[in-house]
């Protein structure tokens, strides 16, 4: 494409800064060489192929995803596609079954129902899947409660034709401790992990990948003993959550909405078209709340949003953007912002160089 | 379109019930005729060119929109669009001037700087586009903030070619206050209208136009005084905070999002493939909390939503879904859930009778 002008752009506008994705990756790939981790980058971040096709040149090993449309995007890119995901349901299986023959499929789930399913559709293709029995550490939304469980379903899939018993996998996206106590955290994680490996393994069934990993703790997976993958999303864009974390410096957050000052007639306010259709109503971690903030002045806030609007609060300073001036929003997490997009802008600088389709969005 | 049953569809889906949809649409035609009020619904709840038709063919006269691809898909089914949003910035205003030549396109704006702008498109289009001044009436959003302003606006307004004086506009979306209290808040509402209805009036402004109406308030609008035309939007679909706050029946709630349960493998709860990707994360004004609930068990509620799951707390029943079974869910926020989705699936019955796509998702 041509190369076009920051302000030839609609607003609002998702733009993704390159020189931050290079370096973003750059940093994930020397750790993981460093610590002999393999890097599975969740490709729900960013839903798009291009970027996974960055990840790979930079090392990763393979894709996560969690939808069977992210599987079909992705697979464009990758031959090695894990789906984060229970396969439930006749729809979600002929989507996956129809990926291509070189993609190398992998599953996590957590239940017989979910693997016979998977059993059926891998025999009826006539494909082998791999199959990473999903633990519940803590977080409480999907994974077998305790060793036991796992061992009976790591069971059932060794004993499942169609299916390939690969290992275990999980999500530790609850564990968002202060500095102070991450040591220990990131210890009890291992222990944990231990008790269902060294279950697994005197039943014959000692997996091969143990699969967890999030961006809150990505610096410090290596201290999780016996882990072979990471899964990180976020961290190749980044958002305020992960600045808030402390997971990454601001100036690495790649990820921005561009947007236009369409009313200042409520003083000490600003409002710009960037609401929760551009930038997700997503929670705040920042102390400083809202919805996200300036890429060039983190200080000022979304205070709150509506669809179309976003209430910048600017009366704690003498800063009055105009009406038709434009700005640039870091959003609380950048997955939901991206989801809301239909493309990405790709930034050189101030200048788009490239844009790529969100062509994995929906399911 | 071949009709599909129900669970032919891959989840999560969302689901228009239409015997419901016309009842709506009876319900406030049918007001909005007694009362004889223009009846302009919001159509940014449904974002779809065939709810549009249905609207006017039931009595609307005309349209609103948020967005300048709002505006162009609606323009497909009708000629009188109201675009209640500043319009700021050449691309929106290059998209407005696309318009067929046969849309009669009003605007909404509360500044000097987007009439300007408007007024040059206009003119360089060779079109006659009309204004409301928009008023903040309290919610201290966007708006001019005293009569005098409006005053000011207006006559600038009259004095622009290019565009024509048509009235005001107000939206009251903050009303949001006990039964008890509805009587005084409309009698505040109609008493602060006529303050700027007369200083317009006795500048020779007097306003033909005087628009406002929500959802939440929508059958007591007649007790605003002078008001000639409302815009609910989410009144034809309906959704929890609705019938939350009493302006709409439960069995009112004509949008669901169909979801097939993944996992059940954490006591006490059942984990669903709608997440906020597919209901929207909007808080809830229901007392019950959450993110949305059954539409036909309305006491159970999605506690929570990550982006692909939505966590249904079934610990206070005996009721135990299984992985595979489906259900639907009534988001909180319906015009939110739409924009989520690609498509919007009816239904009569149980029975799919058309697939609309949400054309006017984006900007």
């Amino acid at each position: 494409m041509d190369l076009l002008p920051l302000e030839a752009l609609t607003t609002p506008a998702a733009l993704v800064d390159l020189d931050r994705v290079e370096a973003n990756l750059a940093r994930v790939a020397a750790y993981t060489r460093e610590h002999r981790l393999h890097w599975r980058p969740h490709t729900k971040t960013h839903k798009t192929a291009e970027l996974t096709a960055l990840q790979l040149a930079a090392g990763a090993m393979g894709a996560t995803v969690a939808t069977p449309r992210e599987a079909a995007v992705m697979a464009t890119a990758c031959d090695d596609v894990l789906l984060a995901y229970p396969p439930v349901g006749p729809s979600r299986l002929a989507q996956l079954m129809a990926l291509p023959r070189r993609t190398r499929l992998t599953v996590a789930l957590d239940s017989v129902e979910a693997l016979e399913g998977l059993g059926h559709a891998a025999r009826d293709a006539g494909r082998t899947v791999g199959v990473l029995v999903e633990l519940d550490l803590g977080m409480r939304r999907v994974g077998v409660q305790s060793p036991a469980d796992a061992v009976a379903l790591a069971r059932a899939v060794a004993a499942t034709p169609g299916v390939t018993y690969r290992g275990i996998i999980f999500y530790p996206g609850h564990v968002r401790v202060p500095v102070e106590q991450q040591e220990s955290a990131l210890k009890d994680q291992g222990a944990r992990v231990r008790e269902f490996v060294d279950a697994l393994a005197s039943e014959g069934l000692r997996p091969d990948v143990v699969s967890g990993g999030s961006t809150p703790m990505l610096w410090r997976s290596h201290e999780v003993e016996g882990l072979t993958e990471i899964r990180p999303g976020i961290n190749v864009l980044n958002d305020r959550n992960t600045a808030a974390l402390n997971a990454c410096a601001w100036n690495e957050c790649a990820f921005s909405v561009l947007t236009t000052v369409v009313s200042t007639a409520v003083p000490g306010q600003v409002v710009v078209d960037a609401g929760s259709k551009a930038l997700a109503k997503e929670e705040g971690l920042a102390p400083t709340g809202g919805y996200g903030a300036l890429l060039d002045r983190p200080e000022l806030v979304v205070r709150s949003v509506s669809e179309e609007h976003g209430l910048l609060d600017v009366s704690g300073t003498s800063w009055r953007p105009r009406v038709g001036d434009r700005l640039r929003v870091v959003p609380n997490h950048v997955c939901a912002a991206v989801n809301l997009h239909e493309r990405l802008h790709v930034l050189r600088g101030d200048t788009v160089t490239a844009t790529w389709a969100v062509a994995a969005r929906g399911w």
